[in-house]
């Protein structure tokens, strides 16, 4: 059977799952009169924020169209039109979903409590779990069935990975710069609640859940499967001797790999079940595991049952230790986030303790845990690369195993994706049950709805969100490792002899390629910083002008969303073309060789300084929630007030500019892989 | 004549300089009672820190002389403990000039005013200057024409690496540990101000101003200059065509240039006068032209006069350009330097202007600028490059131009050489300074004397301590990346073939070395945590048990630079093996292909996260520096509060974290290089 053609299949089922789910979760009850109002705020926020962001991406689109039909061909134009209207849906219809899951999650936890919640939030989750997976599949299988080479579908790589990086931009910077305003002067200024009606600003920052969380971390995720998954199709197509030696399997295999998760995902659904609310997080450990040995499983069965996968260079236990290797790193990343940001563990711990000797020591002690983390995941992904190249062909560059080991590790990055689609439902979660607490808070429900069904099930999305960020963080590792193999067997055999470390044009490259995560995180915090000091002076305004804590005026919120949203798409343009544009300038003035360098520069600081980002961040969050719970004095004492400025920093470094290093780092892979072949023409004129 | 010996005359000529700079200065009078008595203290703390410090230092030197005695051989063993010494006895000197040049300095600003005051200063500056660069050459040129191979001395600078490194870490976490932890309990809980002797703290600090600015950033610059030369020499030798072409001169050129330094260094002293004290840092660019003319001037009479230097693949002309582009480094860094640090401009301006919006805005904007300005350096050394390849040969590596541009890079780094001895000298100028207003406040000297004399001169010392660590970071880029190449080429022909960047062991290799300066700065932040944390405790109970507010008793410094003390030789350790070990074994189990990336991989995220750190925690001080001269509120503002904050993280980040990487590449290239013959010995077993 055709694998591509099975693939499609799969795509078609996990569509149409999905679109049962979205029933399931729509004929809820959208509560009571109130609650419909303010979600119906929310909406028509997200709706105002996401129909001028689209307006942005189309723009991107039309032109980067016509660029690349120009330039490369039709055939790639055609797939990056394809990749970039996908990533743009996935993120649109995660966002809707979410925006309709939280006030009916919400309305479930006031009739029937935290059960009944955790069921609406986790089947919301579902929608976006199969959705991204299923157009995936479908777009990238459709593709290859038309042109029947991966080269002709790397234009829906960077289609899919630019739309994610700017939707992932866009929403960071209005989330954060939303949520960072609305707190300094509604908690801090005000002293108000949060989630206080009367804060022009708190339907922004409802709004800037969804948009960041669900729409930023859908296209994200989203655009990580599908580029993982064309490019181990990439490498079975660029390795000659893997292409001779397995034919269209070579090519198709990862394709059915990635199918595969539609499977495992259906299949593991069910068991995510909320029996002991004390455990939620076990109740999603249960669906990841259950996820994971069915993907193992369905994994052997196609390596074992399928034909001619044993060859002289490639052998079939081979790729079972990549396809097991990379379930041990998804693991393996589920654990180290968990140890480096839940409030359980020493890290998160310390900085709480830390924070009664003041702001300044918390910062200090937050930045350090967080530097310290990121050099677990770089370990984790080296070891998992050195043991499956053992496994697959031993470590030698100018050797056969060369060919086999770099599939492998390919083999190894999609493996990771056999569990996306639950992955993606669990972190959708998040933000639903983040909203439905905002709204419970909004709406005036019973305190007990809050404290014993949203808060508990919203302090667990803070995890998940971190996990979740941890495991995009190391398939993006190996699959831009993988995208970069491929970049350099895309280049003429004359330019790989210039391709030596010591040569200083690839010197140069990797010195400029490092330092632009640095570059591209400081233009976000900027855009953080610049946000949110627009959103506070809009605040202060209409407190000041409406009377709104007198109670004579009523507050704006479209003119803070309205305030979000031009902050968020005028900050845009320089990330993405730092990301987009910078390796075309270092690849066309200094060649490929030079961009060789630069694209491993990226990758080598790109994943520590997206790690210590997203881990610090959620430390620093988790140390404040672990105040509160009563220790050093709880809510209110000076400890507290010391976390709450680690909160805050780390809000604008886990939620805008490390998970933005995540897209970054494969945007500057697939523009390049993209643009590899005029690049090297140009040069070699 | 021979450059070797010619350059240990000026080694010896820059010492007996030395030693009437210091006669200068110790003829001086020490001022009154009161400030001879606390000049004592910290004389008597800064001894028993360095009498610590250096048993540490000598049982690390003689473990690891034996360890290359046995592995390597006696000439590298007797090159380690030379260099090991003089880099021990380079900061030792250092610090003891210092401490006798601080109340000298307080005793002159107090009879004649700030001009006064700065003449003391500087020339205590100049002993430093002088002795550094003198020591280095004498021990270099002696051990040259002992082995008459570079490749015996490489033992040298891993010692002087090594040492530099212990020396940095240990004063930077005594520094920062007893400034941070006399400022959180002395200013902010009991309101006394800085520097007040009631404080048990006040010593400690003081202590820790000459440990890390004068031993540590002495120790530094010393290491900068003697591996800068020794790289040279040793491309001079590896270059197989360039040592064919140029002879002895190869190796000795490096030498040459490097001594030329003593004579700028003399020749510009006398024009380092105050003659406005409005325009203070005026009177070090005076000195830092001139040195830059003399040095250019001397290099061309070298470059022009020498015969043999115009040959097939060496010119003359392109030998100019590397000295040329050396120097317009040094004034980029500079340049870039002032504009990210000082409050005139953009940068710090608008950190003060958001620390309106509270502490954690503060930070944000901090952070985000210092990641920003990393751009610049890694720029301005990537221009620099490019520059001096297509001056001296071309681009491209499979090339005879190769070799000549690998040669002209090594002599650019060497060109930013021939001013050390101004830098150094002005660099020690800022603790000196920093101390005699300590000094000032703690006898009770008259206002006018810190606000006319001290103050003043201790404000420039930021900018040029943030100059200088600019300076140091791009020449310790340039002379890294020179190491790197030299690495690479004491790698056997065979091993050459398979340093493909896109060998998965390269990359692999790169991918760990990109996160250990992740990893090291994220200990050394801790260790400041934790030694701040250590005194915040003691000088808490002091308060508490002997009633030092109340007036009823008097307190302990010497417990308090005890504790500092022993924080920082306890967090010594680990440090010290994640630079010097962590190569070794990457290099012994992985072999010399993953270790070529690895080394590359630490300097490629290492420059950055220096300068980020450095130029950051700059800002943050500078920006306080602004709100306190009256801008958004002034002293006790609330913005004011918030910019402290950013100022302590800001210290740990830029006198302890940052410094240190700049070492740490150092030593991760020495230890490589000087284990290079073992690790292809073991690997190729």
């Amino acid at each position: 059977m055709d694998f591509a053609l099975f693939s499609l299949i799969l795509g078609v089922l996990s569509i149409i799952y999905s679109g049962f789910a979205f029933f399931r979760v729509i004929r809820e009850d959208e509560g009571n009169q109130k609650m419909r109002e303010i979600s119906h705020y929310i909406r028509r926020g997200a709706d105002a924020f996401l129909r001028r962001e689209m307006e942005a991406v189309l723009a991107a689109t039309v032109v980067l169209a016509i660029l690349i039909l120009a330039a490369i061909g039709w055939q790639n134009a055609l797939s990056f039109v394809v990749g970039s209207l996908s990533s743009a849906f996935a993120g649109y219809l995660g966002m809707q979903t979410s925006v309709r899951a939280n006030v009916r999650t919400a309305s479930r936890a006031l009739k029937s409590g935290i059960k009944g919640a955790f069921d609406i939030a986790f089947t919301g989750g579902t929608i976006m779990g199969t959705f991204a997976i299923g157009i995936a599949l479908i777009g990238i299988s459709s593709l290859y069935m038309l042109f029947r080479t991966p080269l002709d579908i790397i234009g829906y790589m960077f289609g899919a990975s630019l739309i994610s990086l700017l939707v992932r931009v866009g929403g960071g910077i209005f989330t954060k710069g939303a949520d960072i305003g609305a707190d300094l002067v509604g908690k801090v200024e005000a002293g108000i609640p949060e989630d206080d009606p009367r804060n022009p600003g708190v339907i922004a920052d409802n709004v800037g859940d969804n948009v960041g969380d669900c729409a930023g971390m859908g296209a994200d995720l989203f655009e990580t499967y599908a580029v993982t998954l064309i490019t181990a199709m990439l490498l079975g197509y660029l390795l000659e001797p893997i292409r001779r030696a397995l034919g269209t399997m070579a090519v198709t295999l990862p394709l059915m790999i990635g199918g595969i998760a539609v499977i495992a995902t259906i299949v593991s659904i069910p068991f995510v079940k909320l029996r002991n609310p004390k455990r939620i997080m076990g109740a999603f450990y249960n669906g990841l595991i259950i996820s994971s040995i069915v993907a193992i499983a369905l994994n052997a069965i196609l390596i074992y049952g399928a034909g001619g996968l044993e060859t002289a260079i490639v052998s079939k236990a081979g790729l079972m230790v990549s396809i097991i290797a990379g379930v041990l790193v998804m693991a393996s990343m589920y654990a180290f986030a968990e140890y480096f940001t839940s409030g359980s563990y020493g890290p998160v711990k310390r900085i709480a303790q830390r924070s009664q000797t003041g702001p300044a020591i918390n910062i200090i002690s937050g930045i350090s845990s967080g530097l310290f983390s990121s050099t677990f995941p770089v370990m984790i992904i080296a070891v998992a690369i050195i043991a499956v190249l053992l496994a697959n062909g031993g470590l030698y560059y100018p050797s056969v195993g060369f060919y086999s080991g770099v599939y492998a590790v390919g083999i190894a990055a999609t493996s990771m994706m056999s569990m996306a689609g639950m992955v993606i439902s669990v972190d959708t979660f998040g933000p639903i049950t983040d909203n439905a607490g905002g709204i419970a808070e909004m709406a005036g429900l019973p305190k007990e709805v809050r404290d014993n069904a949203t808060d508990p099930l919203d302090a667990v999305g803070n995890t998940t969100k971190a996990t979740t960020k941890a495991y995009a963080i190391a398939s993006a590792g190996l699959a831009a490792l993988s995208l970069f193999i491929a970049f350099v067997l895309e280049l003429p055999p004359s330019e790989l002899d210039s391709l030596q470390i010591f040569n200083p044009l690839v010197l140069v490259g990797l010195f400029i390629g490092a330092v632009v995560p640095f570059l591209f995180t400081s233009r976000l915090m900027e855009a953080v910083d610049y946000a949110a000091f627009s959103m506070v002076n809009e605040i202060r305004r209409q407190f000041r002008e409406f009377g709104i804590l007198e109670g004579k005026g009523n507050p704006d919120y479209e003119a803070c969303v309205d305030i979000a949203t031009r902050a968020s798409l005028k900050k845009l343009l320089v990330p993405a073309l730092i990301a987009a544009g910078l390796p075309l300038v270092v690849g066309f003035l200094l060649g490929p060789t030079a961009l060789s360098g630069y694209m491993f520069g990226a990758i080598a600081s790109g994943v520590p300084t997206a790690v210590w980002m997203t881990t610090g961040g959620a430390a620093w969050d988790n140390s404040k929630k672990v105040i509160e719970s009563g220790l050093y004095g709880g809510k209110g004492s000076d400890a507290h007030k010391a976390a709450v400025v680690g909160d805050t920093v780390g809000d604008a470094v886990k939620d805008t500019a490390g998970p933005a290093v995540n897209p970054l780092i494969k945007v500057i892979m697939t523009v390049s892989v993209l643009f590899a072949p005029m690049i090297v023409l140009i040069h070699l004129l």
